[in-house]
C-alpha cells in the first residue's frame, strides 16, 4: 500500500483491510510498552491538515505519528480565508512542496480529501470528509470487534442513529459488509438514506427488530446542531425511541457489545450507565484508534513517489 | 512519587517538596548544556490539556517534556463545547485512553484537575485551577529562593496583592510554610481571605508592616478584568499603596529579593525599574520553571498503573 | 554567524548571503532523502514566536527545525493582550528565559523583531515584520533563481506589484542588488515608494518596459484588504495592467521564469495557467524555503551567548 491514499473503506478490498488490522495488532503492542516508541518512521514528516477542527482525532493521529518517531506538523488553516476550492488545493500544494511523507486531511465538505489527493504527491489519509467517509474510524471499530468477538465474519452489527448524515455509518457499512458481517441500520425514516438496501444493508425503523440477534450495537452521535433549541422535544423522543440503555440492550444478544465513536451525548444516544460501563467498549475504541492510525501511517508512508532526478511536478519542460 | 498526581502543595509533605527541589537542581543543569536534552522520558507521552489558555505555562511544560525526550501533545479544547462537567471528564477519559504517561491540566474552575485525576489512570499535574492551587509555580518560587538565599527555613516571605483570588498565593502559602518560612500577606482588606491566619499566616493591611524584616517580597498579578474601565482609579490607588518600588522596598531587609509570577502589569504591581532589574528575580523564576517541571514530570512519570493483562478500565467483567 | 540575528537582508553582505545559499544547498539534499533528518541541532530549542498568524511560514520553519532534530515550540500569543510594546518585549523576555537557541519572530509592525533582538540573548530570525523585511523569503528566492539560472550576477529581475507595502519586495531588492542583478520594479505610481531609485532600482509604471529583457519576473501578492468590496473594479484594472499571463510574459526574455511568494490570488497577479505551470517556479520556492530556513537556523544557532558562570542577565549584582 506504499504511497497509496486512504480515502475511504469503499476503495479497499478485504485483503487490504485485513492487512491493516494485522499491522495494527503489532502497533497496539507498542503503546503497551514502557517506551512507547519505535523508530519506524524516523525522519518522515506527517502533516495533519485539519480544515475542520477535531482535537480528538488530531491528537490520535499526532500520537500515532510520534510513536512511530515521525515528525508531525499540525496545520489548521483558518477556513474563513479558504472558501474557494482553488485556495484549499493551493494550500495543500504548498504543504506538499515541503516534502511530507503523508498528509492527513479532515474537511467538513465531502470529497475534499479526494480532490487534494489528486494534486498531491504525498499519500493522503482521509480523517473525515463531510458525511462521506471516516475510514480510520471504521478500521478501529473493526479492530475492536475482533478483539471482543475474535472475528467479524458471520456477526450481526446494528448501527443506530442518523445514518443519513454520518460518515462513521457509511465507512462502517462498507467495512463490516466487506468483512462478512450482516449490517443493519436503525433510525427514524428521515435519517435513513434512500437506496441503503442496495449496499446490502437491512434498514429498520424499529430498534427492537434491528437489535434482535445483534452481536454489536453501534450508536452514532447526534450532531450538536440538532440538540439545541426547537429540536429538544424531538431529542427526547429520539432518546426514548433509539437511545440505548440496558433495557433496550436486552433486544440484542446476551453478549452483545455497545460501541460509539464519541463524544457521547449522555442520556441521548446512550444511557449514562452504558456510556461508562461494559458491555460498552468506547475507550477501547479510542485506544485502538492510535494503533490503527499507526498501522495506516506505517503502511502508506514509503519512499515518496517523486524521485530526486524527476522533473518538477508543477509543469514539465514546457 | 511514581504514578502519583501533583494537584497541590497542600498534599505534599516537606520531604516530598525537598525531593522535587533536589531533582530540579539536576534538571537545571540540563538546560545549561549545549545539547539541552536527556533521554529520560523517551517514548513517553505527555499531554498538555489546557482548558484555560496560557501560552507561557504551556510552553514551559512543553519545553520541559521535550528536554526529557518525551512526546508532548498540546490539547486545548474549545471551552464553549465543554460547559458540563461530564463533557470535561469525557474529554479527559478519551485522552487517557491514548495511553499518556502524564496529563497536565489547567482550568479556570477550582477542583477540575482533582475531578479529572479521579477518573484517569495517568498521573495528573495541576497547572493552575481557578483560585485554588498552582503547585509548580510555588515549587519554582521555592527553588528560586533557595538559589538566592541558600535556604527557606527561617526566612520571612511577604506576599503582596490579591490574596483572595490568587492560586499562586495559596500554593506559596502552603509551600513556604511547610519549608519553615514565616509567611505574611499584605493586601487591602477586601483581598484577604477570611480565616487566613488559621494557615499560620500573618495578614497585614499595611505594606510597611508586612515588609518589615522580609527576606522575600512576592508581588502578585492583578487580574486584567480589574484593570479596565471603572476600576482604573482604584488601580492607581492600589499601585500607590501596594505597588512595589525602590522606596517601598526599603521597608524590607537590605538584601531582600523581589518576585512576581508574571506577566507584570508594569507600574501597577511593580515599578518599571524593579521589573527589569535586581533585586527582582522574575526571569530566574521563569528559567527555574522549566527545571521544576522537568523534575515533576520525571518523578511522577513511571510505568502506567494499568498492566497489559489488567481488565478494561471502563467497567469490569460485568 | 553563530549567535547573530537575521533581521534583514539589508544587514548582510554578499559573502554572508553566499554562505547561507551554499549551506542551503546541502540542506536541500536532506529533504530529498528517505530519512529527512540530521542530528545537527539535537537538543536545541527553537521558538516560533508568531504575533501575526501565518501557517505557511510557521510550518516551513517548524519543518526546518525538526529536520535538524531541534525541539520546536510554537508560540502564538493572542495579540489582543499585547497591544503595548512593553508587553511584547516582556513576552519575548519570558520565552528567552526558557533558554531557546533561536527565536523566530513575525509581527505585523515593522521593527518589532529588531526591538526583540535587542533584549534577547537568543538570536532572532525575522520571519516578516510589517512592510519592512522578510529575509528568508528573499534568500529562498535567490536560491531558486540560482537553481534555474546558475547565477544571479548580471541577471535582470523585474518585481511587479505593490512595492510600497511589500516586505518581500524590499528584502528582494536588497538581495538581488547585493548579488549583482539589475533590479527593476513595475507598479502603478501609487504603489512605488519614493526615492526607490536611490536603492539602485529602476522604477517603471509600464509593465512592458519593465519586463523587456528580464530573466526573472516576480509577481507580488496583492493584500486581501485591497481585493474586496469597492476595490474590485481597480483589482480588475490592476490585473489587466500588471497581472502576468503568457501574453505579457512575452515581453520578458524567452527563457524568463516567473516567481510569486504565495499564496497567489489566481487571475489577479498571475493567470491560472501561469500559477500552475512552468515557467513559474512557485512550488520550488516553497520547497527551497525549508532548505533556506534549515541553513539559517543551523548557521545562527550555536552555543548561547550566556555562559553558565555568567551573571544573571536581568540586571547584575546591583
Amino acid at each position: 500500500m506504499i504511497g497509496r491514499d486512504l480515502l475511504g473503506i469503499e476503495d479497499l478490498d478485504r485483503d487490504e483491510i485485513e492487512r491493516i488490522l494485522e499491522t495494527a495488532e503489532h502497533m497496539r503492542e507498542v503503546s503497551n510498552r514502557e517506551v512507547k516508541k519505535v523508530p519506524t518512521l524516523r525522519g518522515r514528516t506527517i502533516v495533519n491538515l485539519f480544515f475542520e477542527s477535531s482535537t480528538r482525532t488530531r491528537a490520535s493521529f499526532e500520537i500515532a505519528g510520534k510513536r512511530l518517531s515521525a515528525d508531525v506538523i499540525n496545520f489548521s488553516p483558518s477556513t474563513s480565508s479558504l472558501k474557494k476550492a482553488e485556495s484549499i488545493l493551493d494550500t495543500a500544494r504548498t504543504l506538499d512542496a515541503m516534502d511530507p511523507d503523508a498528509v492527513v486531511v479532515r474537511h467538513s465538505v465531502a470529497g475534499v480529501p479526494h480532490r487534494i489527493a489528486e494534486v498531491l504527491e504525498a499519500p493522503v489519509v482521509n480523517a473525515g470528509d463531510g458525511a462521506r467517509e471516516h475510514p480510520t474510524q471504521a478500521l478501529l471499530d473493526l479492530f475492536t470487534v475482533i478483539q471482543e468477538k475474535g472475528r467479524i465474519d458471520g456477526l450481526t452489527v446494528a448501527i443506530v442513529g442518523d445514518i443519513l448524515h454520518s460518515r462513521v455509518a457509511r465507512s462502517n457499512i462498507y467495512g463490516f459488509s466487506k468483512m462478512g458481517a450482516e449490517v443493519r441500520v436503525a433510525a427514524p425514516p428521515t435519517m435513513i438514506p434512500p437506496f441503503i438496501e442496495s449496499f446490502g444493508v437491512k434498514a429498520f425503523t424499529s430498534l427492537r427488530e434491528a437489535l434482535d440477534g445483534a452481536d454489536v450495537v453501534m450508536a452514532l452521535r447526534i450532531q450538536n446542531e440538532r440538540l439545541t433549541g426547537s429540536f429538544l422535544p424531538s431529542v427526547r423522543e429520539y432518546s426514548n425511541t433509539f437511545g440505548i440503555d440496558r433495557a433496550k440492550l436486552n433486544f440484542a444478544k446476551e453478549d452483545a457489545i455497545v460501541m460509539h465513536p464519541g463524544p457521547v451525548n449522555r442520556g441521548v444516544e446512550l444511557s449514562h450507565d452504558l456510556t461508562d460501563h461494559r458491555p460498552s467498549v468506547i475507550l477501547d475504541q479510542v485506544r485502538n484508534g492510535v494503533a490503527i492510525r499507526m498501522a495506516v501511517l506505517y503502511l502508506i508512508t514509503g519512499r515518496r513517489r517523486r524521485s530526486v532526478a524527476a522533473p518538477q511536478e508543477d509543469g514539465g519542460d514546457a
